[in-house]
């Protein structure tokens, strides 16, 4: 093992963020340090607390040059040097470890310098959830939002150069050139309409009309192709995560193949941390919850069951009782399957053997807690 | 039973109001409450009516301090107080009730504090019809949705500090600080565009037209998560509501469970009051219906026929015969399912005994009436 | 047969409005009426032109009169004068004949009384294709869709009066009164945002920044909402047409009903008029036809081949040879079934036989013709 | 072959367009000539540069009219003459090629003249990908859409009649004529808002909130049928670009025709040049792919193996083992075919002998590769 300059316990803190990607350290150093530039900026505020600002601005920074040392370092010694310092969160760790004391080294005014601090705000860009799935449908629906791009950028320019023409004798200072016309066209086309540059001519009226209507089309067109990418990347997504849970359920995976593909299709998952209560008696409910991996604890009257992997509750309120008969909480943390009614019903059609074993089930438990 | 200072009829029709949860009362409240609070801000109008305005806005708040009373008590004898103080009702109902009269308790402004009464209106809220279903797409999409709302947030942040280093020297007063820059990004990447602060040097043109295709492209992942999210409920919605009316119609309930869950997907229910003509003789018709509860009466030449729960009228018109034959009226509340022509065609297909049945009735109708 | 004032070949003319609803005369004179009213407000136009404009705006006035004298009279004969006169386009034909007339005769301004023939544009209303569709799309889906309207119209009241309250001490102008605010929150939540009327206090601005984003949300479920309908609807249109023409096929007439239902699905209608080349020598083609009704030309080398209904033709683009080999023209008004290339593959694996006949026929066909 | 003025090389250079429909002359031509487009309107810039820019804007010209008399002559000599001359590409190279040279000519400012180059941007168009896909959606939905075209021309005309009668008194600038009113309204109704012309009257701005509302509506609508077309479009163009590499596959094509509809609905299409590496060590995987043509490196230790069109790989990452165990690269242009683990499940289900088929290759390759 490497010698390192700090203590063992800070170095894992910092390379301890598989999953999530950010410490909760990051997290309050981010925040932070973006509270401090918005405040480096309001005049009356920042005379009155420079101190304070800047010292916090300047822990931010030691923070993230700090964090961005001990993770070069882990990377270097797991071998991955180069694969961190070009992925995504590499670039982002080293600009904003170096990019305000770099800028403040070279001479720049110090309050541009750390200004500078706004890539910061990038860490916690990979790790939003779903953004995968974002990228995915972005990547798929690449060819058709580009050829709508380049429709934009024609009309754009198209509608630029003719207001151009139209005004530029009778509003020399607002269409005075194809680069202000062009400002006036995008902030139409975007609907944004500020309102600052508008055409007068009636001519130059007409045409104008003509982009606002281009970009309803274009908006409709953009999330037209969205919308039908994100519904198949959902399905995908669902189904991947559905069929990781069900592979863990006993329950499921006495069944053929081809069954296993549809009651995944039919189950949705939920991830619970410990002490949640997922059913309160006397609630209604429509859904049973199978278990792929914690525990729950059922409170029945004047005694507590436990229920571990692979068992399944809440059937009840598919059998005809829809208020529930007990609290259910987890007792860990848990990753649950949930059977709606509607697909209940589907698959009581469908797979009849899987229903009846419920249902039986189901009786057994009635008796029992008699 | 508590006694109660309110006569039991004034309590009851307080409290009965599961469902809809508003009683008419509360509605004509809500709405003249409302009424009165603009009125109170309309300088002469509120001069020359001030007695009435005050007169109405106490009656109001008197009837909501009623309203609340009786509901704590309520709750009180049914062993839900907290229940109730805890649920969003709950909350509202206080708040209503407290607002205004502590605000003019601590001696502020009498009109300000009569504004306080905007939180009236929230008692509409669990009365939304399909509010439920809007909250669970958002629940269920709420992972995707937020990833957006970050991205956002992101850009947001981006584009203010970038703006603010490039626009703050040329327009002190326009982005003289980073929350100054905020406020112009927020209405540039919504697209609403006020033009109150506009960039106007060449790169900051260049990064708001970025912002606004931004707009563009967090609008169509908004829609195309909540469109994906919303069909899904919308089927299952469909699907929970048909099944239980399908149950209280035995010419289905003769099926097995997989033609049923068939079937369910393939009708639509619809609720209607009592004397409501479905079909009118001369139109033309594309659906048939079957009665899930109530009566209809068909009114044939000569005669009055009554179709109670379970019956089934308009086959006709799927069956060739495009006009109606007679008009159709509902005699008390009822709840019919629709089976549309394409569906019934899918259903000749997939279950030609259930499509027999009905050509057969059809025929013996005719028959009848000849 | 009653008599009439006016020749029985200009009644006729009037009333032959079955389908599309309007007669081409009525299409000249809406759009000359409009294009009248408009000129009437362009004052240097109008003083140079008022005889011509004048004259222009009594003939169309005159027609509708006339429209709506005979339409009540042919009404009147066929026992059909209340339906009439009750429904939308008798209502109508009644407000553009009489509101003209009535306000002139009433004393008012008479440039103003002939503003009132804004309502002939409504003429054209019932004339839409695919109006019904979007009526039905909007009726399926008014519980949600009124549920986000209620959602925007309490966020709108909300937002008002917390503006009011926070701006109106510093824009007694702007921020005056609530309806001010009002027509602000308006211009805001559906991100149109004019910029006549801006928050300034820094709250003031954080919750405007709540109502864009708020906007955004309203405007994606809206559209949401609607997505998840018109994609059910066009489903169910496109089948009933579909399957009306299928039924026209003998081909498809020897199927039984659920391979129809399941052809049904596959298929394409679309309608031409007489002398329309479908298939042009030599272009690439993805697609077959069957023909409902009417009749194609088929331009073979030296000779002109009819089919009539029930035949088909393209099947060779399907099987392999993708260069369309003769002209096909429409003799008569036609309406075709078209198969696409992907249907076709999706058809053969699962109606071979009908794969088959095609297959079969197109050889027979290459046989002849060599 | 017909003589020629120009070298057969260029000749061939302008006219290899086949594809891409543009040669790599035109973009930079194109790009180019925007760009001093937009400098010649830039004035302090133009007048600095002028010499070069007029060079260059000539030199841009005359490519484009050489571009389009060699593609003249070249449709001429294969008889397609007419065809091209009408064609959207033929008549945008003939006003690209004309445009500037007449204006000129007629003696129009040479400025106003040069600006008619903007139809040069239209040459990139046809090279759009993904278009003719969006111009069968817009054919496929012109019905729908064109219903909401006039619903909106209606709204837009009615609610200009509205306000010009309730504000022309009150703003006689903003509100003077019909037109101007026109301006407003679609300014409003596509949520633009410019803000120059805004209602004051409480009427007024009671109609224009309407009119905003159905702004959201109309874009609703409209945003609604975009999704729906596209994504049946998605489907049908998925498939028939699958069909067409799967059909090289001789894994596949000893499939039955209902499973390789099946099938086909299961893969994707992915276009790789040469040299790209789809596959890393160490990466974790969730596809596997085919290839449809090409050649593919598989870097193994200690030795590379060769796999060419037919083959598989990347089975490993669907039987459990979701590290990526070699370095995958293309050899040539390659198409694949990718099977995604979701889908590989549901084929397990549907198709277990092809499965099996996947599976003991799989256990093939680690017996071999030991």
């Amino acid at each position: 093992m490497s010698t390192s300059p700090f203590p063992a316990r800070l170095e894992k803190f910092v390379t301890a963020t598989t999953g999530r990607n950010m410490t909760k350290a990051a997290y309050v150093a981010v925040t932070c340090g973006v509270a401090m530039m918005v405040l480096l900026t309001v005049e009356p505020a920042y005379s009155a607390l420079h101190a304070g600002v800047d010292a916090l601005l300047w822990a931010c920074l030691a923070y993230f040059v700090f964090e961005w040392v001990i993770r070069l370092r882990y990377a270097a010694r797991t071998g991955h040097r180069s694969a961190y310092l070009f992925s995504f969160r590499g670039i982002v760790d080293a600009i904003s470890a170096l990019a305000v004391p770099v800028a403040l080294a070279t001479g720049s005014n110090p309050k541009s310098s750390w200004l500078l601090g706004m890539f910061w705000v990038l860490k916690v860009v990979p790790g939003i959830r779903g953004l995968r799935q974002l990228r995915r449908v972005l990547v798929q629906e690449s060819g058709p939002l580009l050829s709508v791009l380049v429709i934009f950028l024609v009309v754009l320019f198209m509608a630029s150069i003719a207001e151009f023409y139209l005004e530029h004798d009778v509003q020399p200072m607002a269409f005075g050139s194809v680069p202000a016309a062009l400002w006036w066209a995008v902030a139409t086309l975007t609907t944004t309409g500020y309102g600052d540059v508008v055409p007068i001519t009636p001519l130059g009226r007409i045409i104008a009309a003509g982009v606002m209507i281009c970009g309803l089309g274009v908006f409709g067109l953009w999330t037209g192709i969205l919308a039908t990418g994100f519904a198949a990347e959902t399905r995908r997504d669902n189904f991947l995560r559905t069929w990781e849970y069900v592979s863990k359920v006993p329950f499921f995976a006495s069944l053929g193949s081809a069954a296993i593909a549809d009651v995944t299709q039919m189950l949705r998952t939920i991830d619970l941390p410990a002490r949640t209560t997922i059913i309160r008696q006397g609630q209604s409910g429509d859904c049973m919850y199978f278990i792929a991996s914690g525990e729950v604890e059922v409170d029945l009257p004047g005694k507590k069951v436990a229920l571990g992997e692979g068992a399944f509750f809440g059937e009840m309120a598919l059998l005809g009782n829809s208020l529930r008969s007990a609290n259910i909480t987890t007792t860990r943390v848990s990753q649950l399957l949930v059977l709606d009614l509607v697909d209940f019903r589907l698959l009581m059609a469908r797979h009849p053997d899987i229903a009846e074993t419920i249902d039986a089930e189901a009786k057994r438990r009635v008796l029992e807690n008699k």
